[in-house]
């Protein structure tokens, strides 16, 4: 793992959600999420962290078009400018910080090897909160 | 005006929203704001501008406490983790960012006086875009 | 101008440099310039201001996506992972931030009128600088 | 005024201070301005808003470097890793950002003229907080 | 390990402080503080990173309203608009960032199990500097 | 390990480069580079992290002033307002954020020790990418 180098590719995204588990009730459901329960929603920034080795005849360790097609085609047109519970990808996933970190991972761990080693996932929800996920083998 | 100086004071809330006119078809909808007429939502930020001649007793041209007290009391107890086009304050208001500085403006012009005089209301809704009303007298 | 909305517009270019008036000899220009003589970059900043009275129907004051699109034709194809100098859009233009604020200007006050009035174009070259322009008719 | 182009220039200084009047009590300190008479501290931001119309040789419309050495002298020395109520230039200044901002108009009101007009000095004392001065003529 | 997901949260402070040894004589300290042994303050950032695993009915790996308030009750309450020599938190610590790091964790570490594991803590001094402690036992 | 603090410094510089490899054609570079191809600039952060166990004496685990003198004349006198490519200290360095990182790294391991261990060095190219590396030791 010595030589390599991470990059860090940062995506933005406008997206609206509510947090709820659909097998509590409402009332547990308010009690549990507080106004975060309400309709309401974020400028996220996602941040993808990837590691390779430098090419000797290009000087890169990643590639940054196609890891910019991948993480379009996977996640930012699921999720921008729309509400987190509608997207498919997140079908299941209660829509915390965690859990957009993991199901972001989940899908990038499949398709993002040709560009790199996948190394982090992080979910930036306000400029207070900050979700990180390195993955289920670490 | 030539001793006043201008307090901007920067509020934030997270809110869910949809570009829709009422008055016209889904389809019209849809051509008119594009990704934006499907829920998304932003972490927005709120910067009020209050002027005053600072008081040479204080130090002070604006009673920051109370400007606080209004704008918790008559816009972020509004907006801040709800869906803009439900709260009251924001009723027969397209939520464009136009529509919010101008709504906001008009809320606030009505009790900031006591506070100091207001001079601009500034809607930021993504890192891109920026919204500033000055009011009706300029 | 009373109920008139100022939309602030965000655009990002990088772009090299050089500093020197070419009636100038090179020592005399390394003189004047000192450092920014030397070819070096920046990640600017470009941020357009227009105004507008919000149209009731759509509730906008500016046709973002048509200011879009001029600004990208007209500025940031010309500069973007550019060298300035070899701008056409900027021939004759020493390339100093108050230079490309006033060019910048002079290119979209011609078309931006169908989108809303122009009332500033500021060139951001590092977090430290900032240069503002508002026109010959201020 | 037409062909103005205005700079403005960032700078930065970390400094402590205490909110109080020397005329009044303790207490009445205290409760005049809460948390904040009790000692603190911030990374203070000092905007200077300078204009100018640019030079046709040089294409600058300010003298930079002149700017910088007069901020320097006569601001930063005076009050950066300092207590603000312990510089000579802040004698008899409530410490306020608004009180900051006129007694820095004031110092470099006098001496700027050479590399161009003062136009706004702004101090930004957090995120939330930005207080802006433009001089008593205007 | 594998499955956590890690949560950093961003808490704001402005304190006061002078850097000194109380064991050196005040030469001592000058010589070896420079420009930081002078009273001065910043405006400071902790950010406190905890991991758990989220749980599958809340979708949440932290508690972050109890985190919320052992942070408030522990290290804001004691520091926030205060001089830090002044804390009886910081009692014979030493307040470079550093020291505020390791000092910040000890008073943490004890109380924050319930709400995850303690992972990491970062005081950000200035937009230069950021000090970084993740424990005894890694 | 286990009482090491880590201090990341952050520096900037400004700079011109082109992406190229000189064993490659210009097609073929302008294939393997697109837009990156074309002279062009950055305003560049370099995040220095150096660890160490805090001195009891002087609270501090690392000689900042040592460490920014080494950096600045190792690094960004060779990289401030210049072109990556005339660099001597980037000689042979296909400047990527991947090649900076690495060449940095490289220049400063040979002497930081005395200030502390160098555990990464961050080339921050845009607000969109960062690159990390951490030696080939890790």
């Amino acid at each position: 793992m010595g030589r390599e180098v991470t990059l860090t590719r940062v995506y933005h995204f406008s997206a609206a959600h509510e947090l709820a588990n659909p097998a509590l009730s409402r009332a547990a459901n308010a009690a549990l999420y507080g106004a975060c329960h309400r309709p309401h929603g974020h400028n996220y920034y996602l941040e993808v962290s990837v590691a390779g080795v430098p090419d000797p005849v290009t000087g890169m360790a990643v590639d940054l078009a196609a890891l910019d097609t991948q993480v379009e085609r996977l996640v930012l047109d699921e999720v921008d400018h729309r509400k987190l519970e509608d997207a498919p990808a997140l079908a299941r996933v209660i829509t915390t910080g965690e859990g957009l970190a993991r199901a972001f991972w989940r899908v990038l761990a499949r398709v993002v090897e040709p560009t790199g080693s996948l190394r982090r996932v992080s979910v930036v929800e306000t400029a207070k909160n900050r979700f990180e996920y390195r993955g289920e083998s670490e």
